[in-house]
């Protein structure tokens, strides 16, 4: 039977949620309080979880240290005291929804962890909004 | 693909655990403290979780403004600073263990959010007893 | 200079908050939702305070599990579980708000712990409110 | 004795730390991250402190409804999914640090909370980083 | 459909991280500080979840009484300020990483838990390290 | 007024409970599961309260990265991940009590934080058992 590793990082960022192709007006219907064109921001609580079997000879699925050098590497460098919107490339076109954020972490993590191994992201954008990639 | 949003709502409500058909002792004896016949109470936090695919105009699985005013109106104006067992209809003769009123609010939500999407109900009754409805 | 121990212990009860010389549309106006008659419920957390010397033959200011257990004789039996209105002689008269209780959470501790320890009690009866008595 | 009371609100902002009168790399040097020029941000949880008597008819200090209104009037529509640097008249040139958003919180509540009370703010910008406004 | 309950106890140890066939240099370059010889230790929270069908006479999955006194008799007198590696059988030799002790408590608790319910044990070695065992 | 800020960082460590001057038979007497002569362990939190003015030119009672970094220095190289009996001159004869750990935290940061500021420093051993120091 196989064993679930949690990892759990955090960074800061600011962003505004609004879909380019409708009007300030559409987007304030929709999103809100979200769609302030000056930003906003969260503390976002990521938590990355692999699955696999664990290694007889270390007791471990992946080294923890491993896990969380990786996460800063190819995610926190990215996203910690940014601007989504204004400063990086994942979401200069794409809507950084917790949604987005969370596939975007996934696909960044994905071809540095092996294969045999399962990866799902949970993003706290709040303490009472958060989401997971994927789930079936 | 798949994602999951999560929204946490709470309420605080008295309640008295007992099987009607059984003596007070045998009450007594089964559900013990919870069995007090002039109730007690907790702060319920709710985590409704709703699994479907991300939509691409928005970035959002379904607006979390949207789930939780629909939480609240369904579920909230019911239970919120309520005796579960005297003021609810739904636990007149159902025993409010935290099984039981998860699976209600399952079922007072599920037929207002879209067939598409799959749903889920956590429920804790204090940091230490919590339940899940529905899990394979 | 003094140390501060802290120890926390929880209960669940029922309560309703009115007062009974007013009227039940001017205990609806003040109190809301609490002065529901069939009463609602909260999980309280319970935080008591020492404040004293620490022993040089112990490393401790009081022992903690005396303490706890000292929580549990004079508190929890009377509380924990219970309808504050309706089954405790403290809250027979006496409106349970957090205010009232954190009060008559000090007397009933206050008679049990040296003279020579200050006391204190922090209530919280949602994570959102909560009281500290005494504050100077 | 006197009792506290404490409200916990929270609000979503961005911000940029930076001094107007240093030059970029003096900023960089001191600020870091904090000092993007396109912003980053925070989940801030915000506690108000209110320490007073007990009032015998109603068991409260204040009411926690009434505070809890007073907190989204006088500060939550002003910070509450804003930029703090480009949105508010409070931080147009007041370094947005948590120190200075604690003191400006009081200084908004203040006048509004009856003089016999004292009051005390305290602002979580990370579970890490927070402060009290004011500790004597 | 299937509810899962939830039960969080916890305890505390201390251990060390190692494997007697690697030299200490090598278990120093894998393991680092967790290779302490002097021990270090965490207090961990213990997370069991059983699925079952909600039993119609009591409105329970299982009575989380009784389930939180089989695991304090399987678990915690087992582990409970204990040192794992030295006063375990069960850690003798098996290295106790977050992995192998959440196998041992899931095989520990097993055998007492009916074969119609599903179990799964989460560990938390600290709020940012924890893993679920058994996962698909 | 002044202003307090608060960093929070966190240590592993495993400790014993003793007074070497009592007999094993009056240590498990007192101390109880903590005298386990094999050790046990605990996460602690520290949080450390720096109370002074709020210098105009940054905004900051002090650098959080700077305090971050000194509490790093001065107290986690010597108990993250050790055993306080055994590895540490600190507690190789004083009793490693919260209250007396608490203590010496404060006398190892005391002479690097300028004496215009006050300091206090909060232990958490376990979420239910705390201490601080000094308090008056």
């Amino acid at each position: 039977m196989k064993t679930a590793v949690y990892r759990k990082e955090h960074f800061n960022a600011a962003h505004r949620l609004y879909n380019p192709n409708w009007s300030f007006e559409e987007n304030e219907a929709y999103f809100g309080k979200c769609n302030n064109p000056n930003f906003h921001g969260h503390n976002y609580e990521l938590i990355v979880k692999v699955i696999g079997e664990t290694d007889p000879a270390t007791g471990y699925v992946v080294d923890m240290k491993w896990l969380s050098k990786l996460i800063k590497e190819k995610v926190l460098v990215k996203f910690d005291h940014k601007n989504l919107n204004l400063d990086t490339e994942e979401f200069a076109t794409l809507n950084p929804t917790a949604e987005n954020i969370a596939r975007i972490i996934w696909e960044l993590l994905r071809s540095d962890i092996d294969a045999k191994y399962d990866l799902k992201v949970l993003l706290y954008e709040t303490d009472r909004n958060y989401v997971e990639y994927p789930c079936e």
